[in-house]
């Protein structure tokens, strides 16, 4: 979210400790529309940066609820400019249904001159034009129990009532110690809170392997939104957070348990299919000039291994419940050939 | 050599790109002192930083051919200084034996306003505190050829007459696209020159791994100069050109064949005892602020797998020829225990 640092950002790096703000609009879709915006098909607009951890976990949600068309998406720029989060990917750099090049103008349609930074992901009214929500902690929880009605058929329960409680500790800890652990280690500015912050990382993947030694997925036999929230940091891992945020004690490629893991889920339609690691490289290397100011983007990882064998299917599980994998990508949601393996 | 960065220094960072200074001062110390300056037994000091690859490979030879007594060392800080190497590491922050806080002293007494900048390795004339050169290109070539008298019993071969030639090519490919290479990309200033240097660092190293499949050293069946200058830019590879320089396309411990040769060559006598990870790592992390601005450390990697078994024996090969290990480090030279894995 943020400018993916939170509203520290580039220019403030190195004067002050990391801390990611809460998000400033957090207004709920909901079944009753008790906010005012109920859930309807085609009203809103989800907004996200494929290089953003937080914007991406709806991007997995969105998808393995196949809610794909009742939810359209617009996908930035990787790389933001002064005025923020960009449409420069879309034709003359508009987003075709909202018709703005910033999305900076939801915010102000919303709000003018709100106090806090223009993050992903955000959801958008069509009709309106304005901002709804950018409260990245909430919007996938209310995608998997407040759009049930528009949910495909098959779709898997990803935030089962019955293990509510286990998954909302387990997610707390990850957010701490990996989600944001990981911008805390690379927005460090002395050795001491950078050392804290990339031993909390590890420790805290460690317990991690610990747990999917012998299970296939966190919180149950089935994927929930606690794997959601772990993968879109695990995938970033060896691509960004290992050298750019020195998170380097070692790469997932050399940890077999969660390697395995981030691979399984990879390779399961709904994650990896929305997974750019061109948008990713170019956003981390290229935005935060505070940690490189080259700018350069490096070559590697070299991404071959992650469309190779994981074996986690040997630990049993049942990816989707009682339901069935989402279906190919939509038409123009594909991810280019130079962001895949 | 240079500031470890031949001349282009931080401050320069940005503005030019990267080519590696010649050594200023390229007397020789010969056998016959054609230069002036006759091998002779604790005449000469050895300068170096065990941070700096080029003054390793005197470290390394300096051990293997057992020229430790006739042949005195002075270890510089890690971190340089506005004046450059320093010996801060000493009481009251002087060398000892050269009585200097600063290595620049040395230059000065050969030639005031030399117009190159300070370097390592440096071999200083202890009776005048001149430097005699800092030829980092001649040095380890001279400790092998010149200082035979004094070499130890049972010290190998590490330029045979017979492998000259093939040592000669192999050195210069290792030097443009390896040694050097790592800095190349490290200190690009746009994306296709580092680019050009990386695809070139795995192009090599990927030429190399298939040359050390079945054999065990790069020339011949024993250890050679070859596998020195090698050896110290290997050993470096995943603590800081991984990272720091964007040599990342793979790290060192995920490919088989180099992976098991550094860790050989690392658990030789002479060569993992000359390694100090620490001043490696602090080193480059706080000294290119043009690379790394916070000047932060990274934790990693875990250096625990330095010291497993290679398997590297089975490939046959006489690590000294028909000489022998050298023996223990000499009191007073050990690496401290942080530097150690």
């Amino acid at each position: 979210m943020g400018g993916d640092d939170g509203g520290v950002g580039n220019s403030a790096y190195g004067r002050k400790k990391f801390r990611r703000s809460k998000a400033h609009f957090a207004d709920r879709i909901t079944a009753d529309g008790r906010d005012g915006w109920p859930v309807e098909a085609g009203r809103y607009r989800l907004v996200v940066s494929r290089a953003c951890p937080w914007a991406s976990r709806a991007l997995v949600s969105r998808r393995l609820l196949g809610l794909e068309e009742a939810l359209s998406l617009a996908v930035t720029d990787p790389v933001q400019d002064d005025r923020s989060w960009r449409f420069t990917l879309d034709p003359d750099g508009r987003d075709p249904v909202l018709g703005i090049r910033y999305l900076s103008e939801a915010y102000d349609r919303r709000e003018p001159d709100h106090p806090g930074g223009v993050s992903v992901p955000a959801v958008v009214d069509v009709p309106s034009g304005k901002l709804v929500t950018n409260d990245y902690q909430q919007i996938t929880l209310d995608l998997a129990t407040e759009w049930t009605d528009l949910h495909r058929e098959g779709a898997p329960d990803l935030y089962p009532r019955a293990l509510r409680d286990e998954i909302d500790a387990l997610v707390e800890d990850v957010f701490q110690d990996v989600n944001n652990g990981v911008y805390r280690a690379g927005f460090a500015t002395d050795q001491e809170e950078y050392e804290a912050a990339c031993t909390a990382v590890f420790r805290r993947l460690e317990l991690l392997a610990g747990r999917l030694e012998r299970q296939r997925y966190l919180v149950g036999d089935t994927i929930t939104e606690a794997d959601i929230r772990l993968f879109t940091t695990l995938v970033r891992f060896d691509a960004v957070y290992h050298g750019h945020f020195k998170c380097n004690r070692w790469k997932l490629a050399e940890n077999r348990v969660l390697w395995g893991y981030v691979r399984d889920l990879y390779q399961t339609p709904g994650f990896g299919d929305t997974v750019d690691f061109d948008h990713i490289k170019r956003h981390y290397y290229q935005v935060h000039t505070g940690v490189n100011p080259s700018g350069i983007v490096p070559l590697g990882p070299d991404l071959s291994g992650w469309t190779t064998p994981h074996h986690r299917e040997e630990l049993g599980g049942r990816p989707f419940g009682d339901g069935t994998p989402p279906g190919p990508v939509p038409a123009g949601e594909e991810v280019p050939a130079r962001g895949r393996p």
